[in-house]
């Protein structure tokens, strides 16, 4: 029943959360403002049909609702699109398009729940010198008398000169305001935290020993942060979480989006990152036994949006040519400034950029594996929700940026899902009998006991591998079409093509098929694609015609099957032992910079030399793109994968098969 | 009537401002509350009975108010002290010590209504070098292309270093989040605002040629602001105010106090003075027809109670021996920091402090008097509410602080007040008959056209002259005391000792008659011992016997006369024609300070050479002190003021007059 004065109760199932809301938002807008997690990966636009809901009709004299279809606006064209018309039967709209109008129940499925994506991004081993940017000094001073009543921050800075020599410091306003209460409760006795040996950004009373310091890797789907002590280089605490941006759109274009269409936009998105980025300071202060206030230094790596919105700068101009960021140099800024509640005197350190679509992440990925020190010719693919391509040696080093799409996160693919549990992430075909064999992420983010149960859907890592194998199985072709003279159950044809069962409804806990269709071929074919022809590119402008190494970085680079990757052709021919993951670069060149600022120094210098390369304007780029959508590609040789590919010709195909 | 639930109604006239208050607040709270200025000087101690209310009783219809004395709080002891048994008899109440419990009327008698003060902090003509430290430069960039995606600070950056060989720049965050927009608003053409050579502060689009600074000197009791052209150096408008913080304590004793006692005190002092220089900046901009977001600079001078207070800094440290200062040197720090809404990047420069009682108001006096470059020996009184004395020459330079009191501000005066409309700023009377003949502060802030009707009070001009008079007149002695056998009408022996009447009850507008009591002399000759006292030691000091000039600066100076000065000893002998009144040499320090940065590094280091004399620790400091408190004092010679002093020994005086 409608309350008038156009408030509406809007009842949402299985969490039972129940609130009045103003008549005329979607079920998506009621959904966030009641913290219910609703699946989404187009950020509202109405393109990706995961935001499934059912409306419940009925009463409910618990919450004394009556809820009925009626109570919604009429099905948009975009549903009767992406809604079959079953779903469309059985109740189904898009939490994106349906407005409320009056009282409901809506009921979110399984698959339309927003879990909290496992994240992968730990911290690795890294090796770096110490030398941070904050180092701590403790002094006694002589007490102010008559006779010698200097000012207390005078009366520090000639202590600090004459035990440490340390002169031409400043002091933090901040600071500069505990100063006196700070040296009294010391008995005179004080520890200073002194930024680049030259401001004094925290005074504390008495002797304290350790410092500390949060490398920060934003990427566009997670956030990690790691809790480092300053004095040794651990990592004290790590945590992660779905960046809470995500909310406004899955990719960068579409937070662009976000915040060139929406009023506020920016300033919404740019408050949502700074609130997690302080969630994650206190959970890993907390984990640590530290107080928040302790963390004195914070560095900061993401792509150029992700930096731009985090640094409350407007992404406008990063989605319109020629996409200049409003700044390429590190950035030393007072955390306070943004509202980052660390230490109140603290800085951050936010590293540069090399374009507008290749960001500090990258940077800091840059800083780790040092390309420039090597003689080997190295490709590092960062494939996050963009990808990111660096090249070359110690000669001459170039990176771009590839539009991979969201597919290898599992997005726009008919049942992809991210790496969350339930995700199918792995895969097997057998070529004779086509059976399939897969494994789950458990609830605790590790496999399933029973490996092959409750799937809610595939994962980028598993859409690869089902892929690969699909093709090795020969029920798809070097093009990507399906086979549709295979002879297995698994095969069959749908409203919309042929797809393949890759688990049975039983395997699933969404009591229905997962599937591979063509599409969702087709867009992993765009996606590495996408990867291959930039590798393509850079090898020209490089001269070279092979890869000594293969990086893979960033957490898709841990969990996809390197020769998954390498059958479908995802980057040229290399030698399979010198293709490797390392892991989070990106958060590990973060760190790096927190604990060393001649890594900061380098990091700029080496930003500043690489040469980016624009892809999209090379001539002949759509030729170069087609061809590499093939499995693995239309002509280039794979000398390496001969014991993978054995029925396949190592030479250039000359014609399509199929 | 009262309300049940602790609500209570207040009325006060003849402002008829009314409101629902809780019970149990005092009548000051509550006249806060309801912006209803009520005289107080002592911060609500029961100290100076200023804030005299009368309460009506009786039923307002209109307000539907029954007012009874018995709504209030019984008397105190404090009101049974200040108030006689006649105002008791008639109603009246101290508005700090009784408290509300019922509804009440409550009717503020001009005497005690706060009055806008009469500021006399005008800008003097000063004559310095202009160096700013903002500087602005228009430069045209060369617009992005895909070849050429720099970002726009580092486009910015080669522009700036190629145009006008400008390297190694900073870029304020603030001016950087703006960057994008105003560079394509420009059309590529901007205007950077840069600071101190190194920082870009602002950006604005197009090409703007004026910068703005603003000066603001805050004194205890007034706040000045100066507005300044950076180009020219001319004042383009000034406007002050009464410190806000006033309403808080009357001195810096009183407001250290508040500091110490009140729960965020110094948070509520401090937002007051932010909020104060924000509608300063505000109208100064208006009246200037700029915006207030064009002032690029601000200088800032203080006592250094002042100075910690707006700093945001406790200032308990400076009431309780030693008086250390948190810090003495200048500082330059974010004006938003501060919450002073200017130019969102642009800095302040706050003058360094010599001393916990010599603050950065007497280091603009140094900076503008430039003692430091003389032979002459000076002397530099700057009498506020608190007295800061400087002397010496190119040789050496000793600063001193003396406890004036508020006398000389009217307050701790029984009629007195601040100068302001009605209250009498100059007084003569005739040796022979003792008649009075004054002047009253008219409505404009001009003398009134009737010189001799209106008066409200006395102030501190006013009583310096009145007690000189008296002195002259032999109606007091030398040692301060009536001298009751005078024959006159206007001397009489009330309640509390003889009193002179200066104005009778037909020449005022309070409708009593206003006169100077023994106390009031008392108070004068403590506040006028102080800085003799001072001066003496000073002297002794730098081992001289008699000074070649003295410079009155501060708003007082100019009010003064410098004869009644001299003839109640304020200082030492010196020739007439050597005393000078000078302004506001503090506010003149601020604008210097504001238009050449050089003149900022001689602050710092003339405040660091001069020598801090505690005059108090002085062995005699006592014996010095009362014999100072005579007119002009115990046994010092005055070969100068022979014209005025006729009838006294110019030597040595033996002992006391009767």
């Amino acid at each position: 029943m409608s309350k008038g004065s156009g408030q509406v109760k809007v009842f949402f199932l299985p969490s039972e959360r129940c609130a009045d809301i103003v008549s005329g938002k979607s079920i998506r807008q009621a959904a966030r403002e009641l913290d219910v997690g609703i699946e989404g990966l187009c950020g509202g636009e109405g393109t990706c049909g995961k935001c499934k809901v059912r409306i419940e009709e009925g009463i409910s004299p618990r919450y004394g609702i009556e809820s009925r279809m009626e109570n919604l606006s009429p099905l948009t064209k975009t549903e009767k699109k992406l809604l079959t018309s079953g779903q469309q039967r059985d109740g189904y709209r898009l939490a994106c398009q349906a407005r409320i109008r009056g009282d409901i129940i809506v009921s979110v499925p399984e698959e339309s729940r927003q879990v909290n994506q496992i994240v992968r991004k730990a911290a690795g081993d890294i090796t770096v010198e110490l030398k941070p940017a904050v180092r701590k000094y403790c002094v006694e001073l002589k007490p102010a008398t008559l006779d010698d009543a200097l000012g207390d921050w005078e009366r520090l800075q000639a202590e600090l000169k004459k035990r440490f020599k340390l002169v031409n410091l400043t002091i933090d306003y901040r600071a500069l305001r505990s100063l006196q209460r700070v040296v009294r409760q010391g008995n005179w006795r004080i520890t200073v935290s002194l930024w680049m040996g030259r401001e004094v950004i925290g005074v504390e009373p008495g002797v304290v020993e350790n410092s500390y310091g949060l490398a920060v890797d934003i990427g566009t789907t997670t956030v990690a942060a790691y809790l480092c002590r300053l004095s040794t280089g651990d990592v004290i605490a790590t945590d992660s979480m779905v960046n809470p941006q995500v909310s406004y759109g899955e990719d960068v274009i579409a937070r662009i989006n976000y915040a060139m269409t929406c009023k506020e936009g920016l300033e919404v998105m740019n408050r949502a990152i700074i609130r997690g980025i302080n969630d994650l300071a206190g959970k890993t202060a907390a984990r640590a036994g530290i107080k928040r206030s302790a963390i004195a230094d914070m560095a900061v790596v993401g792509n150029t949006c992700m930096h731009h919105i985090f640094l409350g700068i407007d992404p406008g101009y990063l989605g319109q040519s020629p996409f200049p960021p409003a700044l390429h140099r590190s950035l030393d800024i007072k955390a306070r400034e943004l509202g980052l509640r660390i230490a109140p005197g603290a800085y951050l350190h936010v590293l540069p950029v090399e374009a507008g679509f290749v960001g500090a992440d990258n940077v800091g990925v840059l800083i780790v594996e040092e390309p420039y020190r090597q003689d080997d010719m190295v490709m590092i693919i960062d494939v996050g929700t963009n990808g990111e391509l660096i090249m070359g040696n110690r000669d001459r080093l170039v990176s771009a940026s590839c539009a991979t799409g969201p597919a290898f996160e599992g997005a726009e693919i008919r049942y992809g899902m991210r790496a969350a549990p339930g995700a199918i992430e792995k895969g097997l075909i057998d070529p004779d009998t086509r059976e399939v064999r897969f494994k789950v992420i458990g609830k605790d983010g590790g496999n399933t006991e029973l490996d092959q149960v409750g799937a809610g859907g595939i994962c980028g890592s598993g859409i690869i591998d089902a892929v690969a194998q699909l093709f090795l199985a020969g029920v798809i072709d070097r093009t990507g079409r399906f086979n549709t003279d295979v002879d297995t159950i698994r095969l069959r044809k749908a409203e919309g093509g042929p797809e393949f069962v890759i688990a049975w409804a039983g395997e699933t806990s969404i009591g229905q098929d997962i599937v591979v269709c063509q599409q969702d071929v087709r867009n992993i074919q765009l996606a590495k694609g996408a990867v291959y022809a930039g590798a393509k590119l850079m090898m020209r402008r490089l001269g070279i015609d092979k890869l000594d190494k293969i990086i893979l970085a960033g957490a898709f680079g841990i969990c996809i099957d390197k020769e998954s990757a390498s059958v479908i052709g995802m980057f040229p021919d290399c030698a399979q032992e010198e293709v490797y993951a390392v892991g989070n670069a990106a958060g590990d060149g973060a760190r790096i910079a927190l604990l060393n600022v001649d890594k900061r120094v380098e990091a700029d210098r080496r930003a500043r030399e690489i040469e980016y390369l624009e892809l999209t304007v090379a001539p002949d780029f759509g030729e170069v793109f087609t061809r590499a959508m093939w499995f693995p590609n239309m002509e280039d040789s794979f000398p390496h994968l001969k014991h993978l590919l054995p029925g396949f010709k190592q030479g250039l195909a000359k014609g399509r098969e199929g």
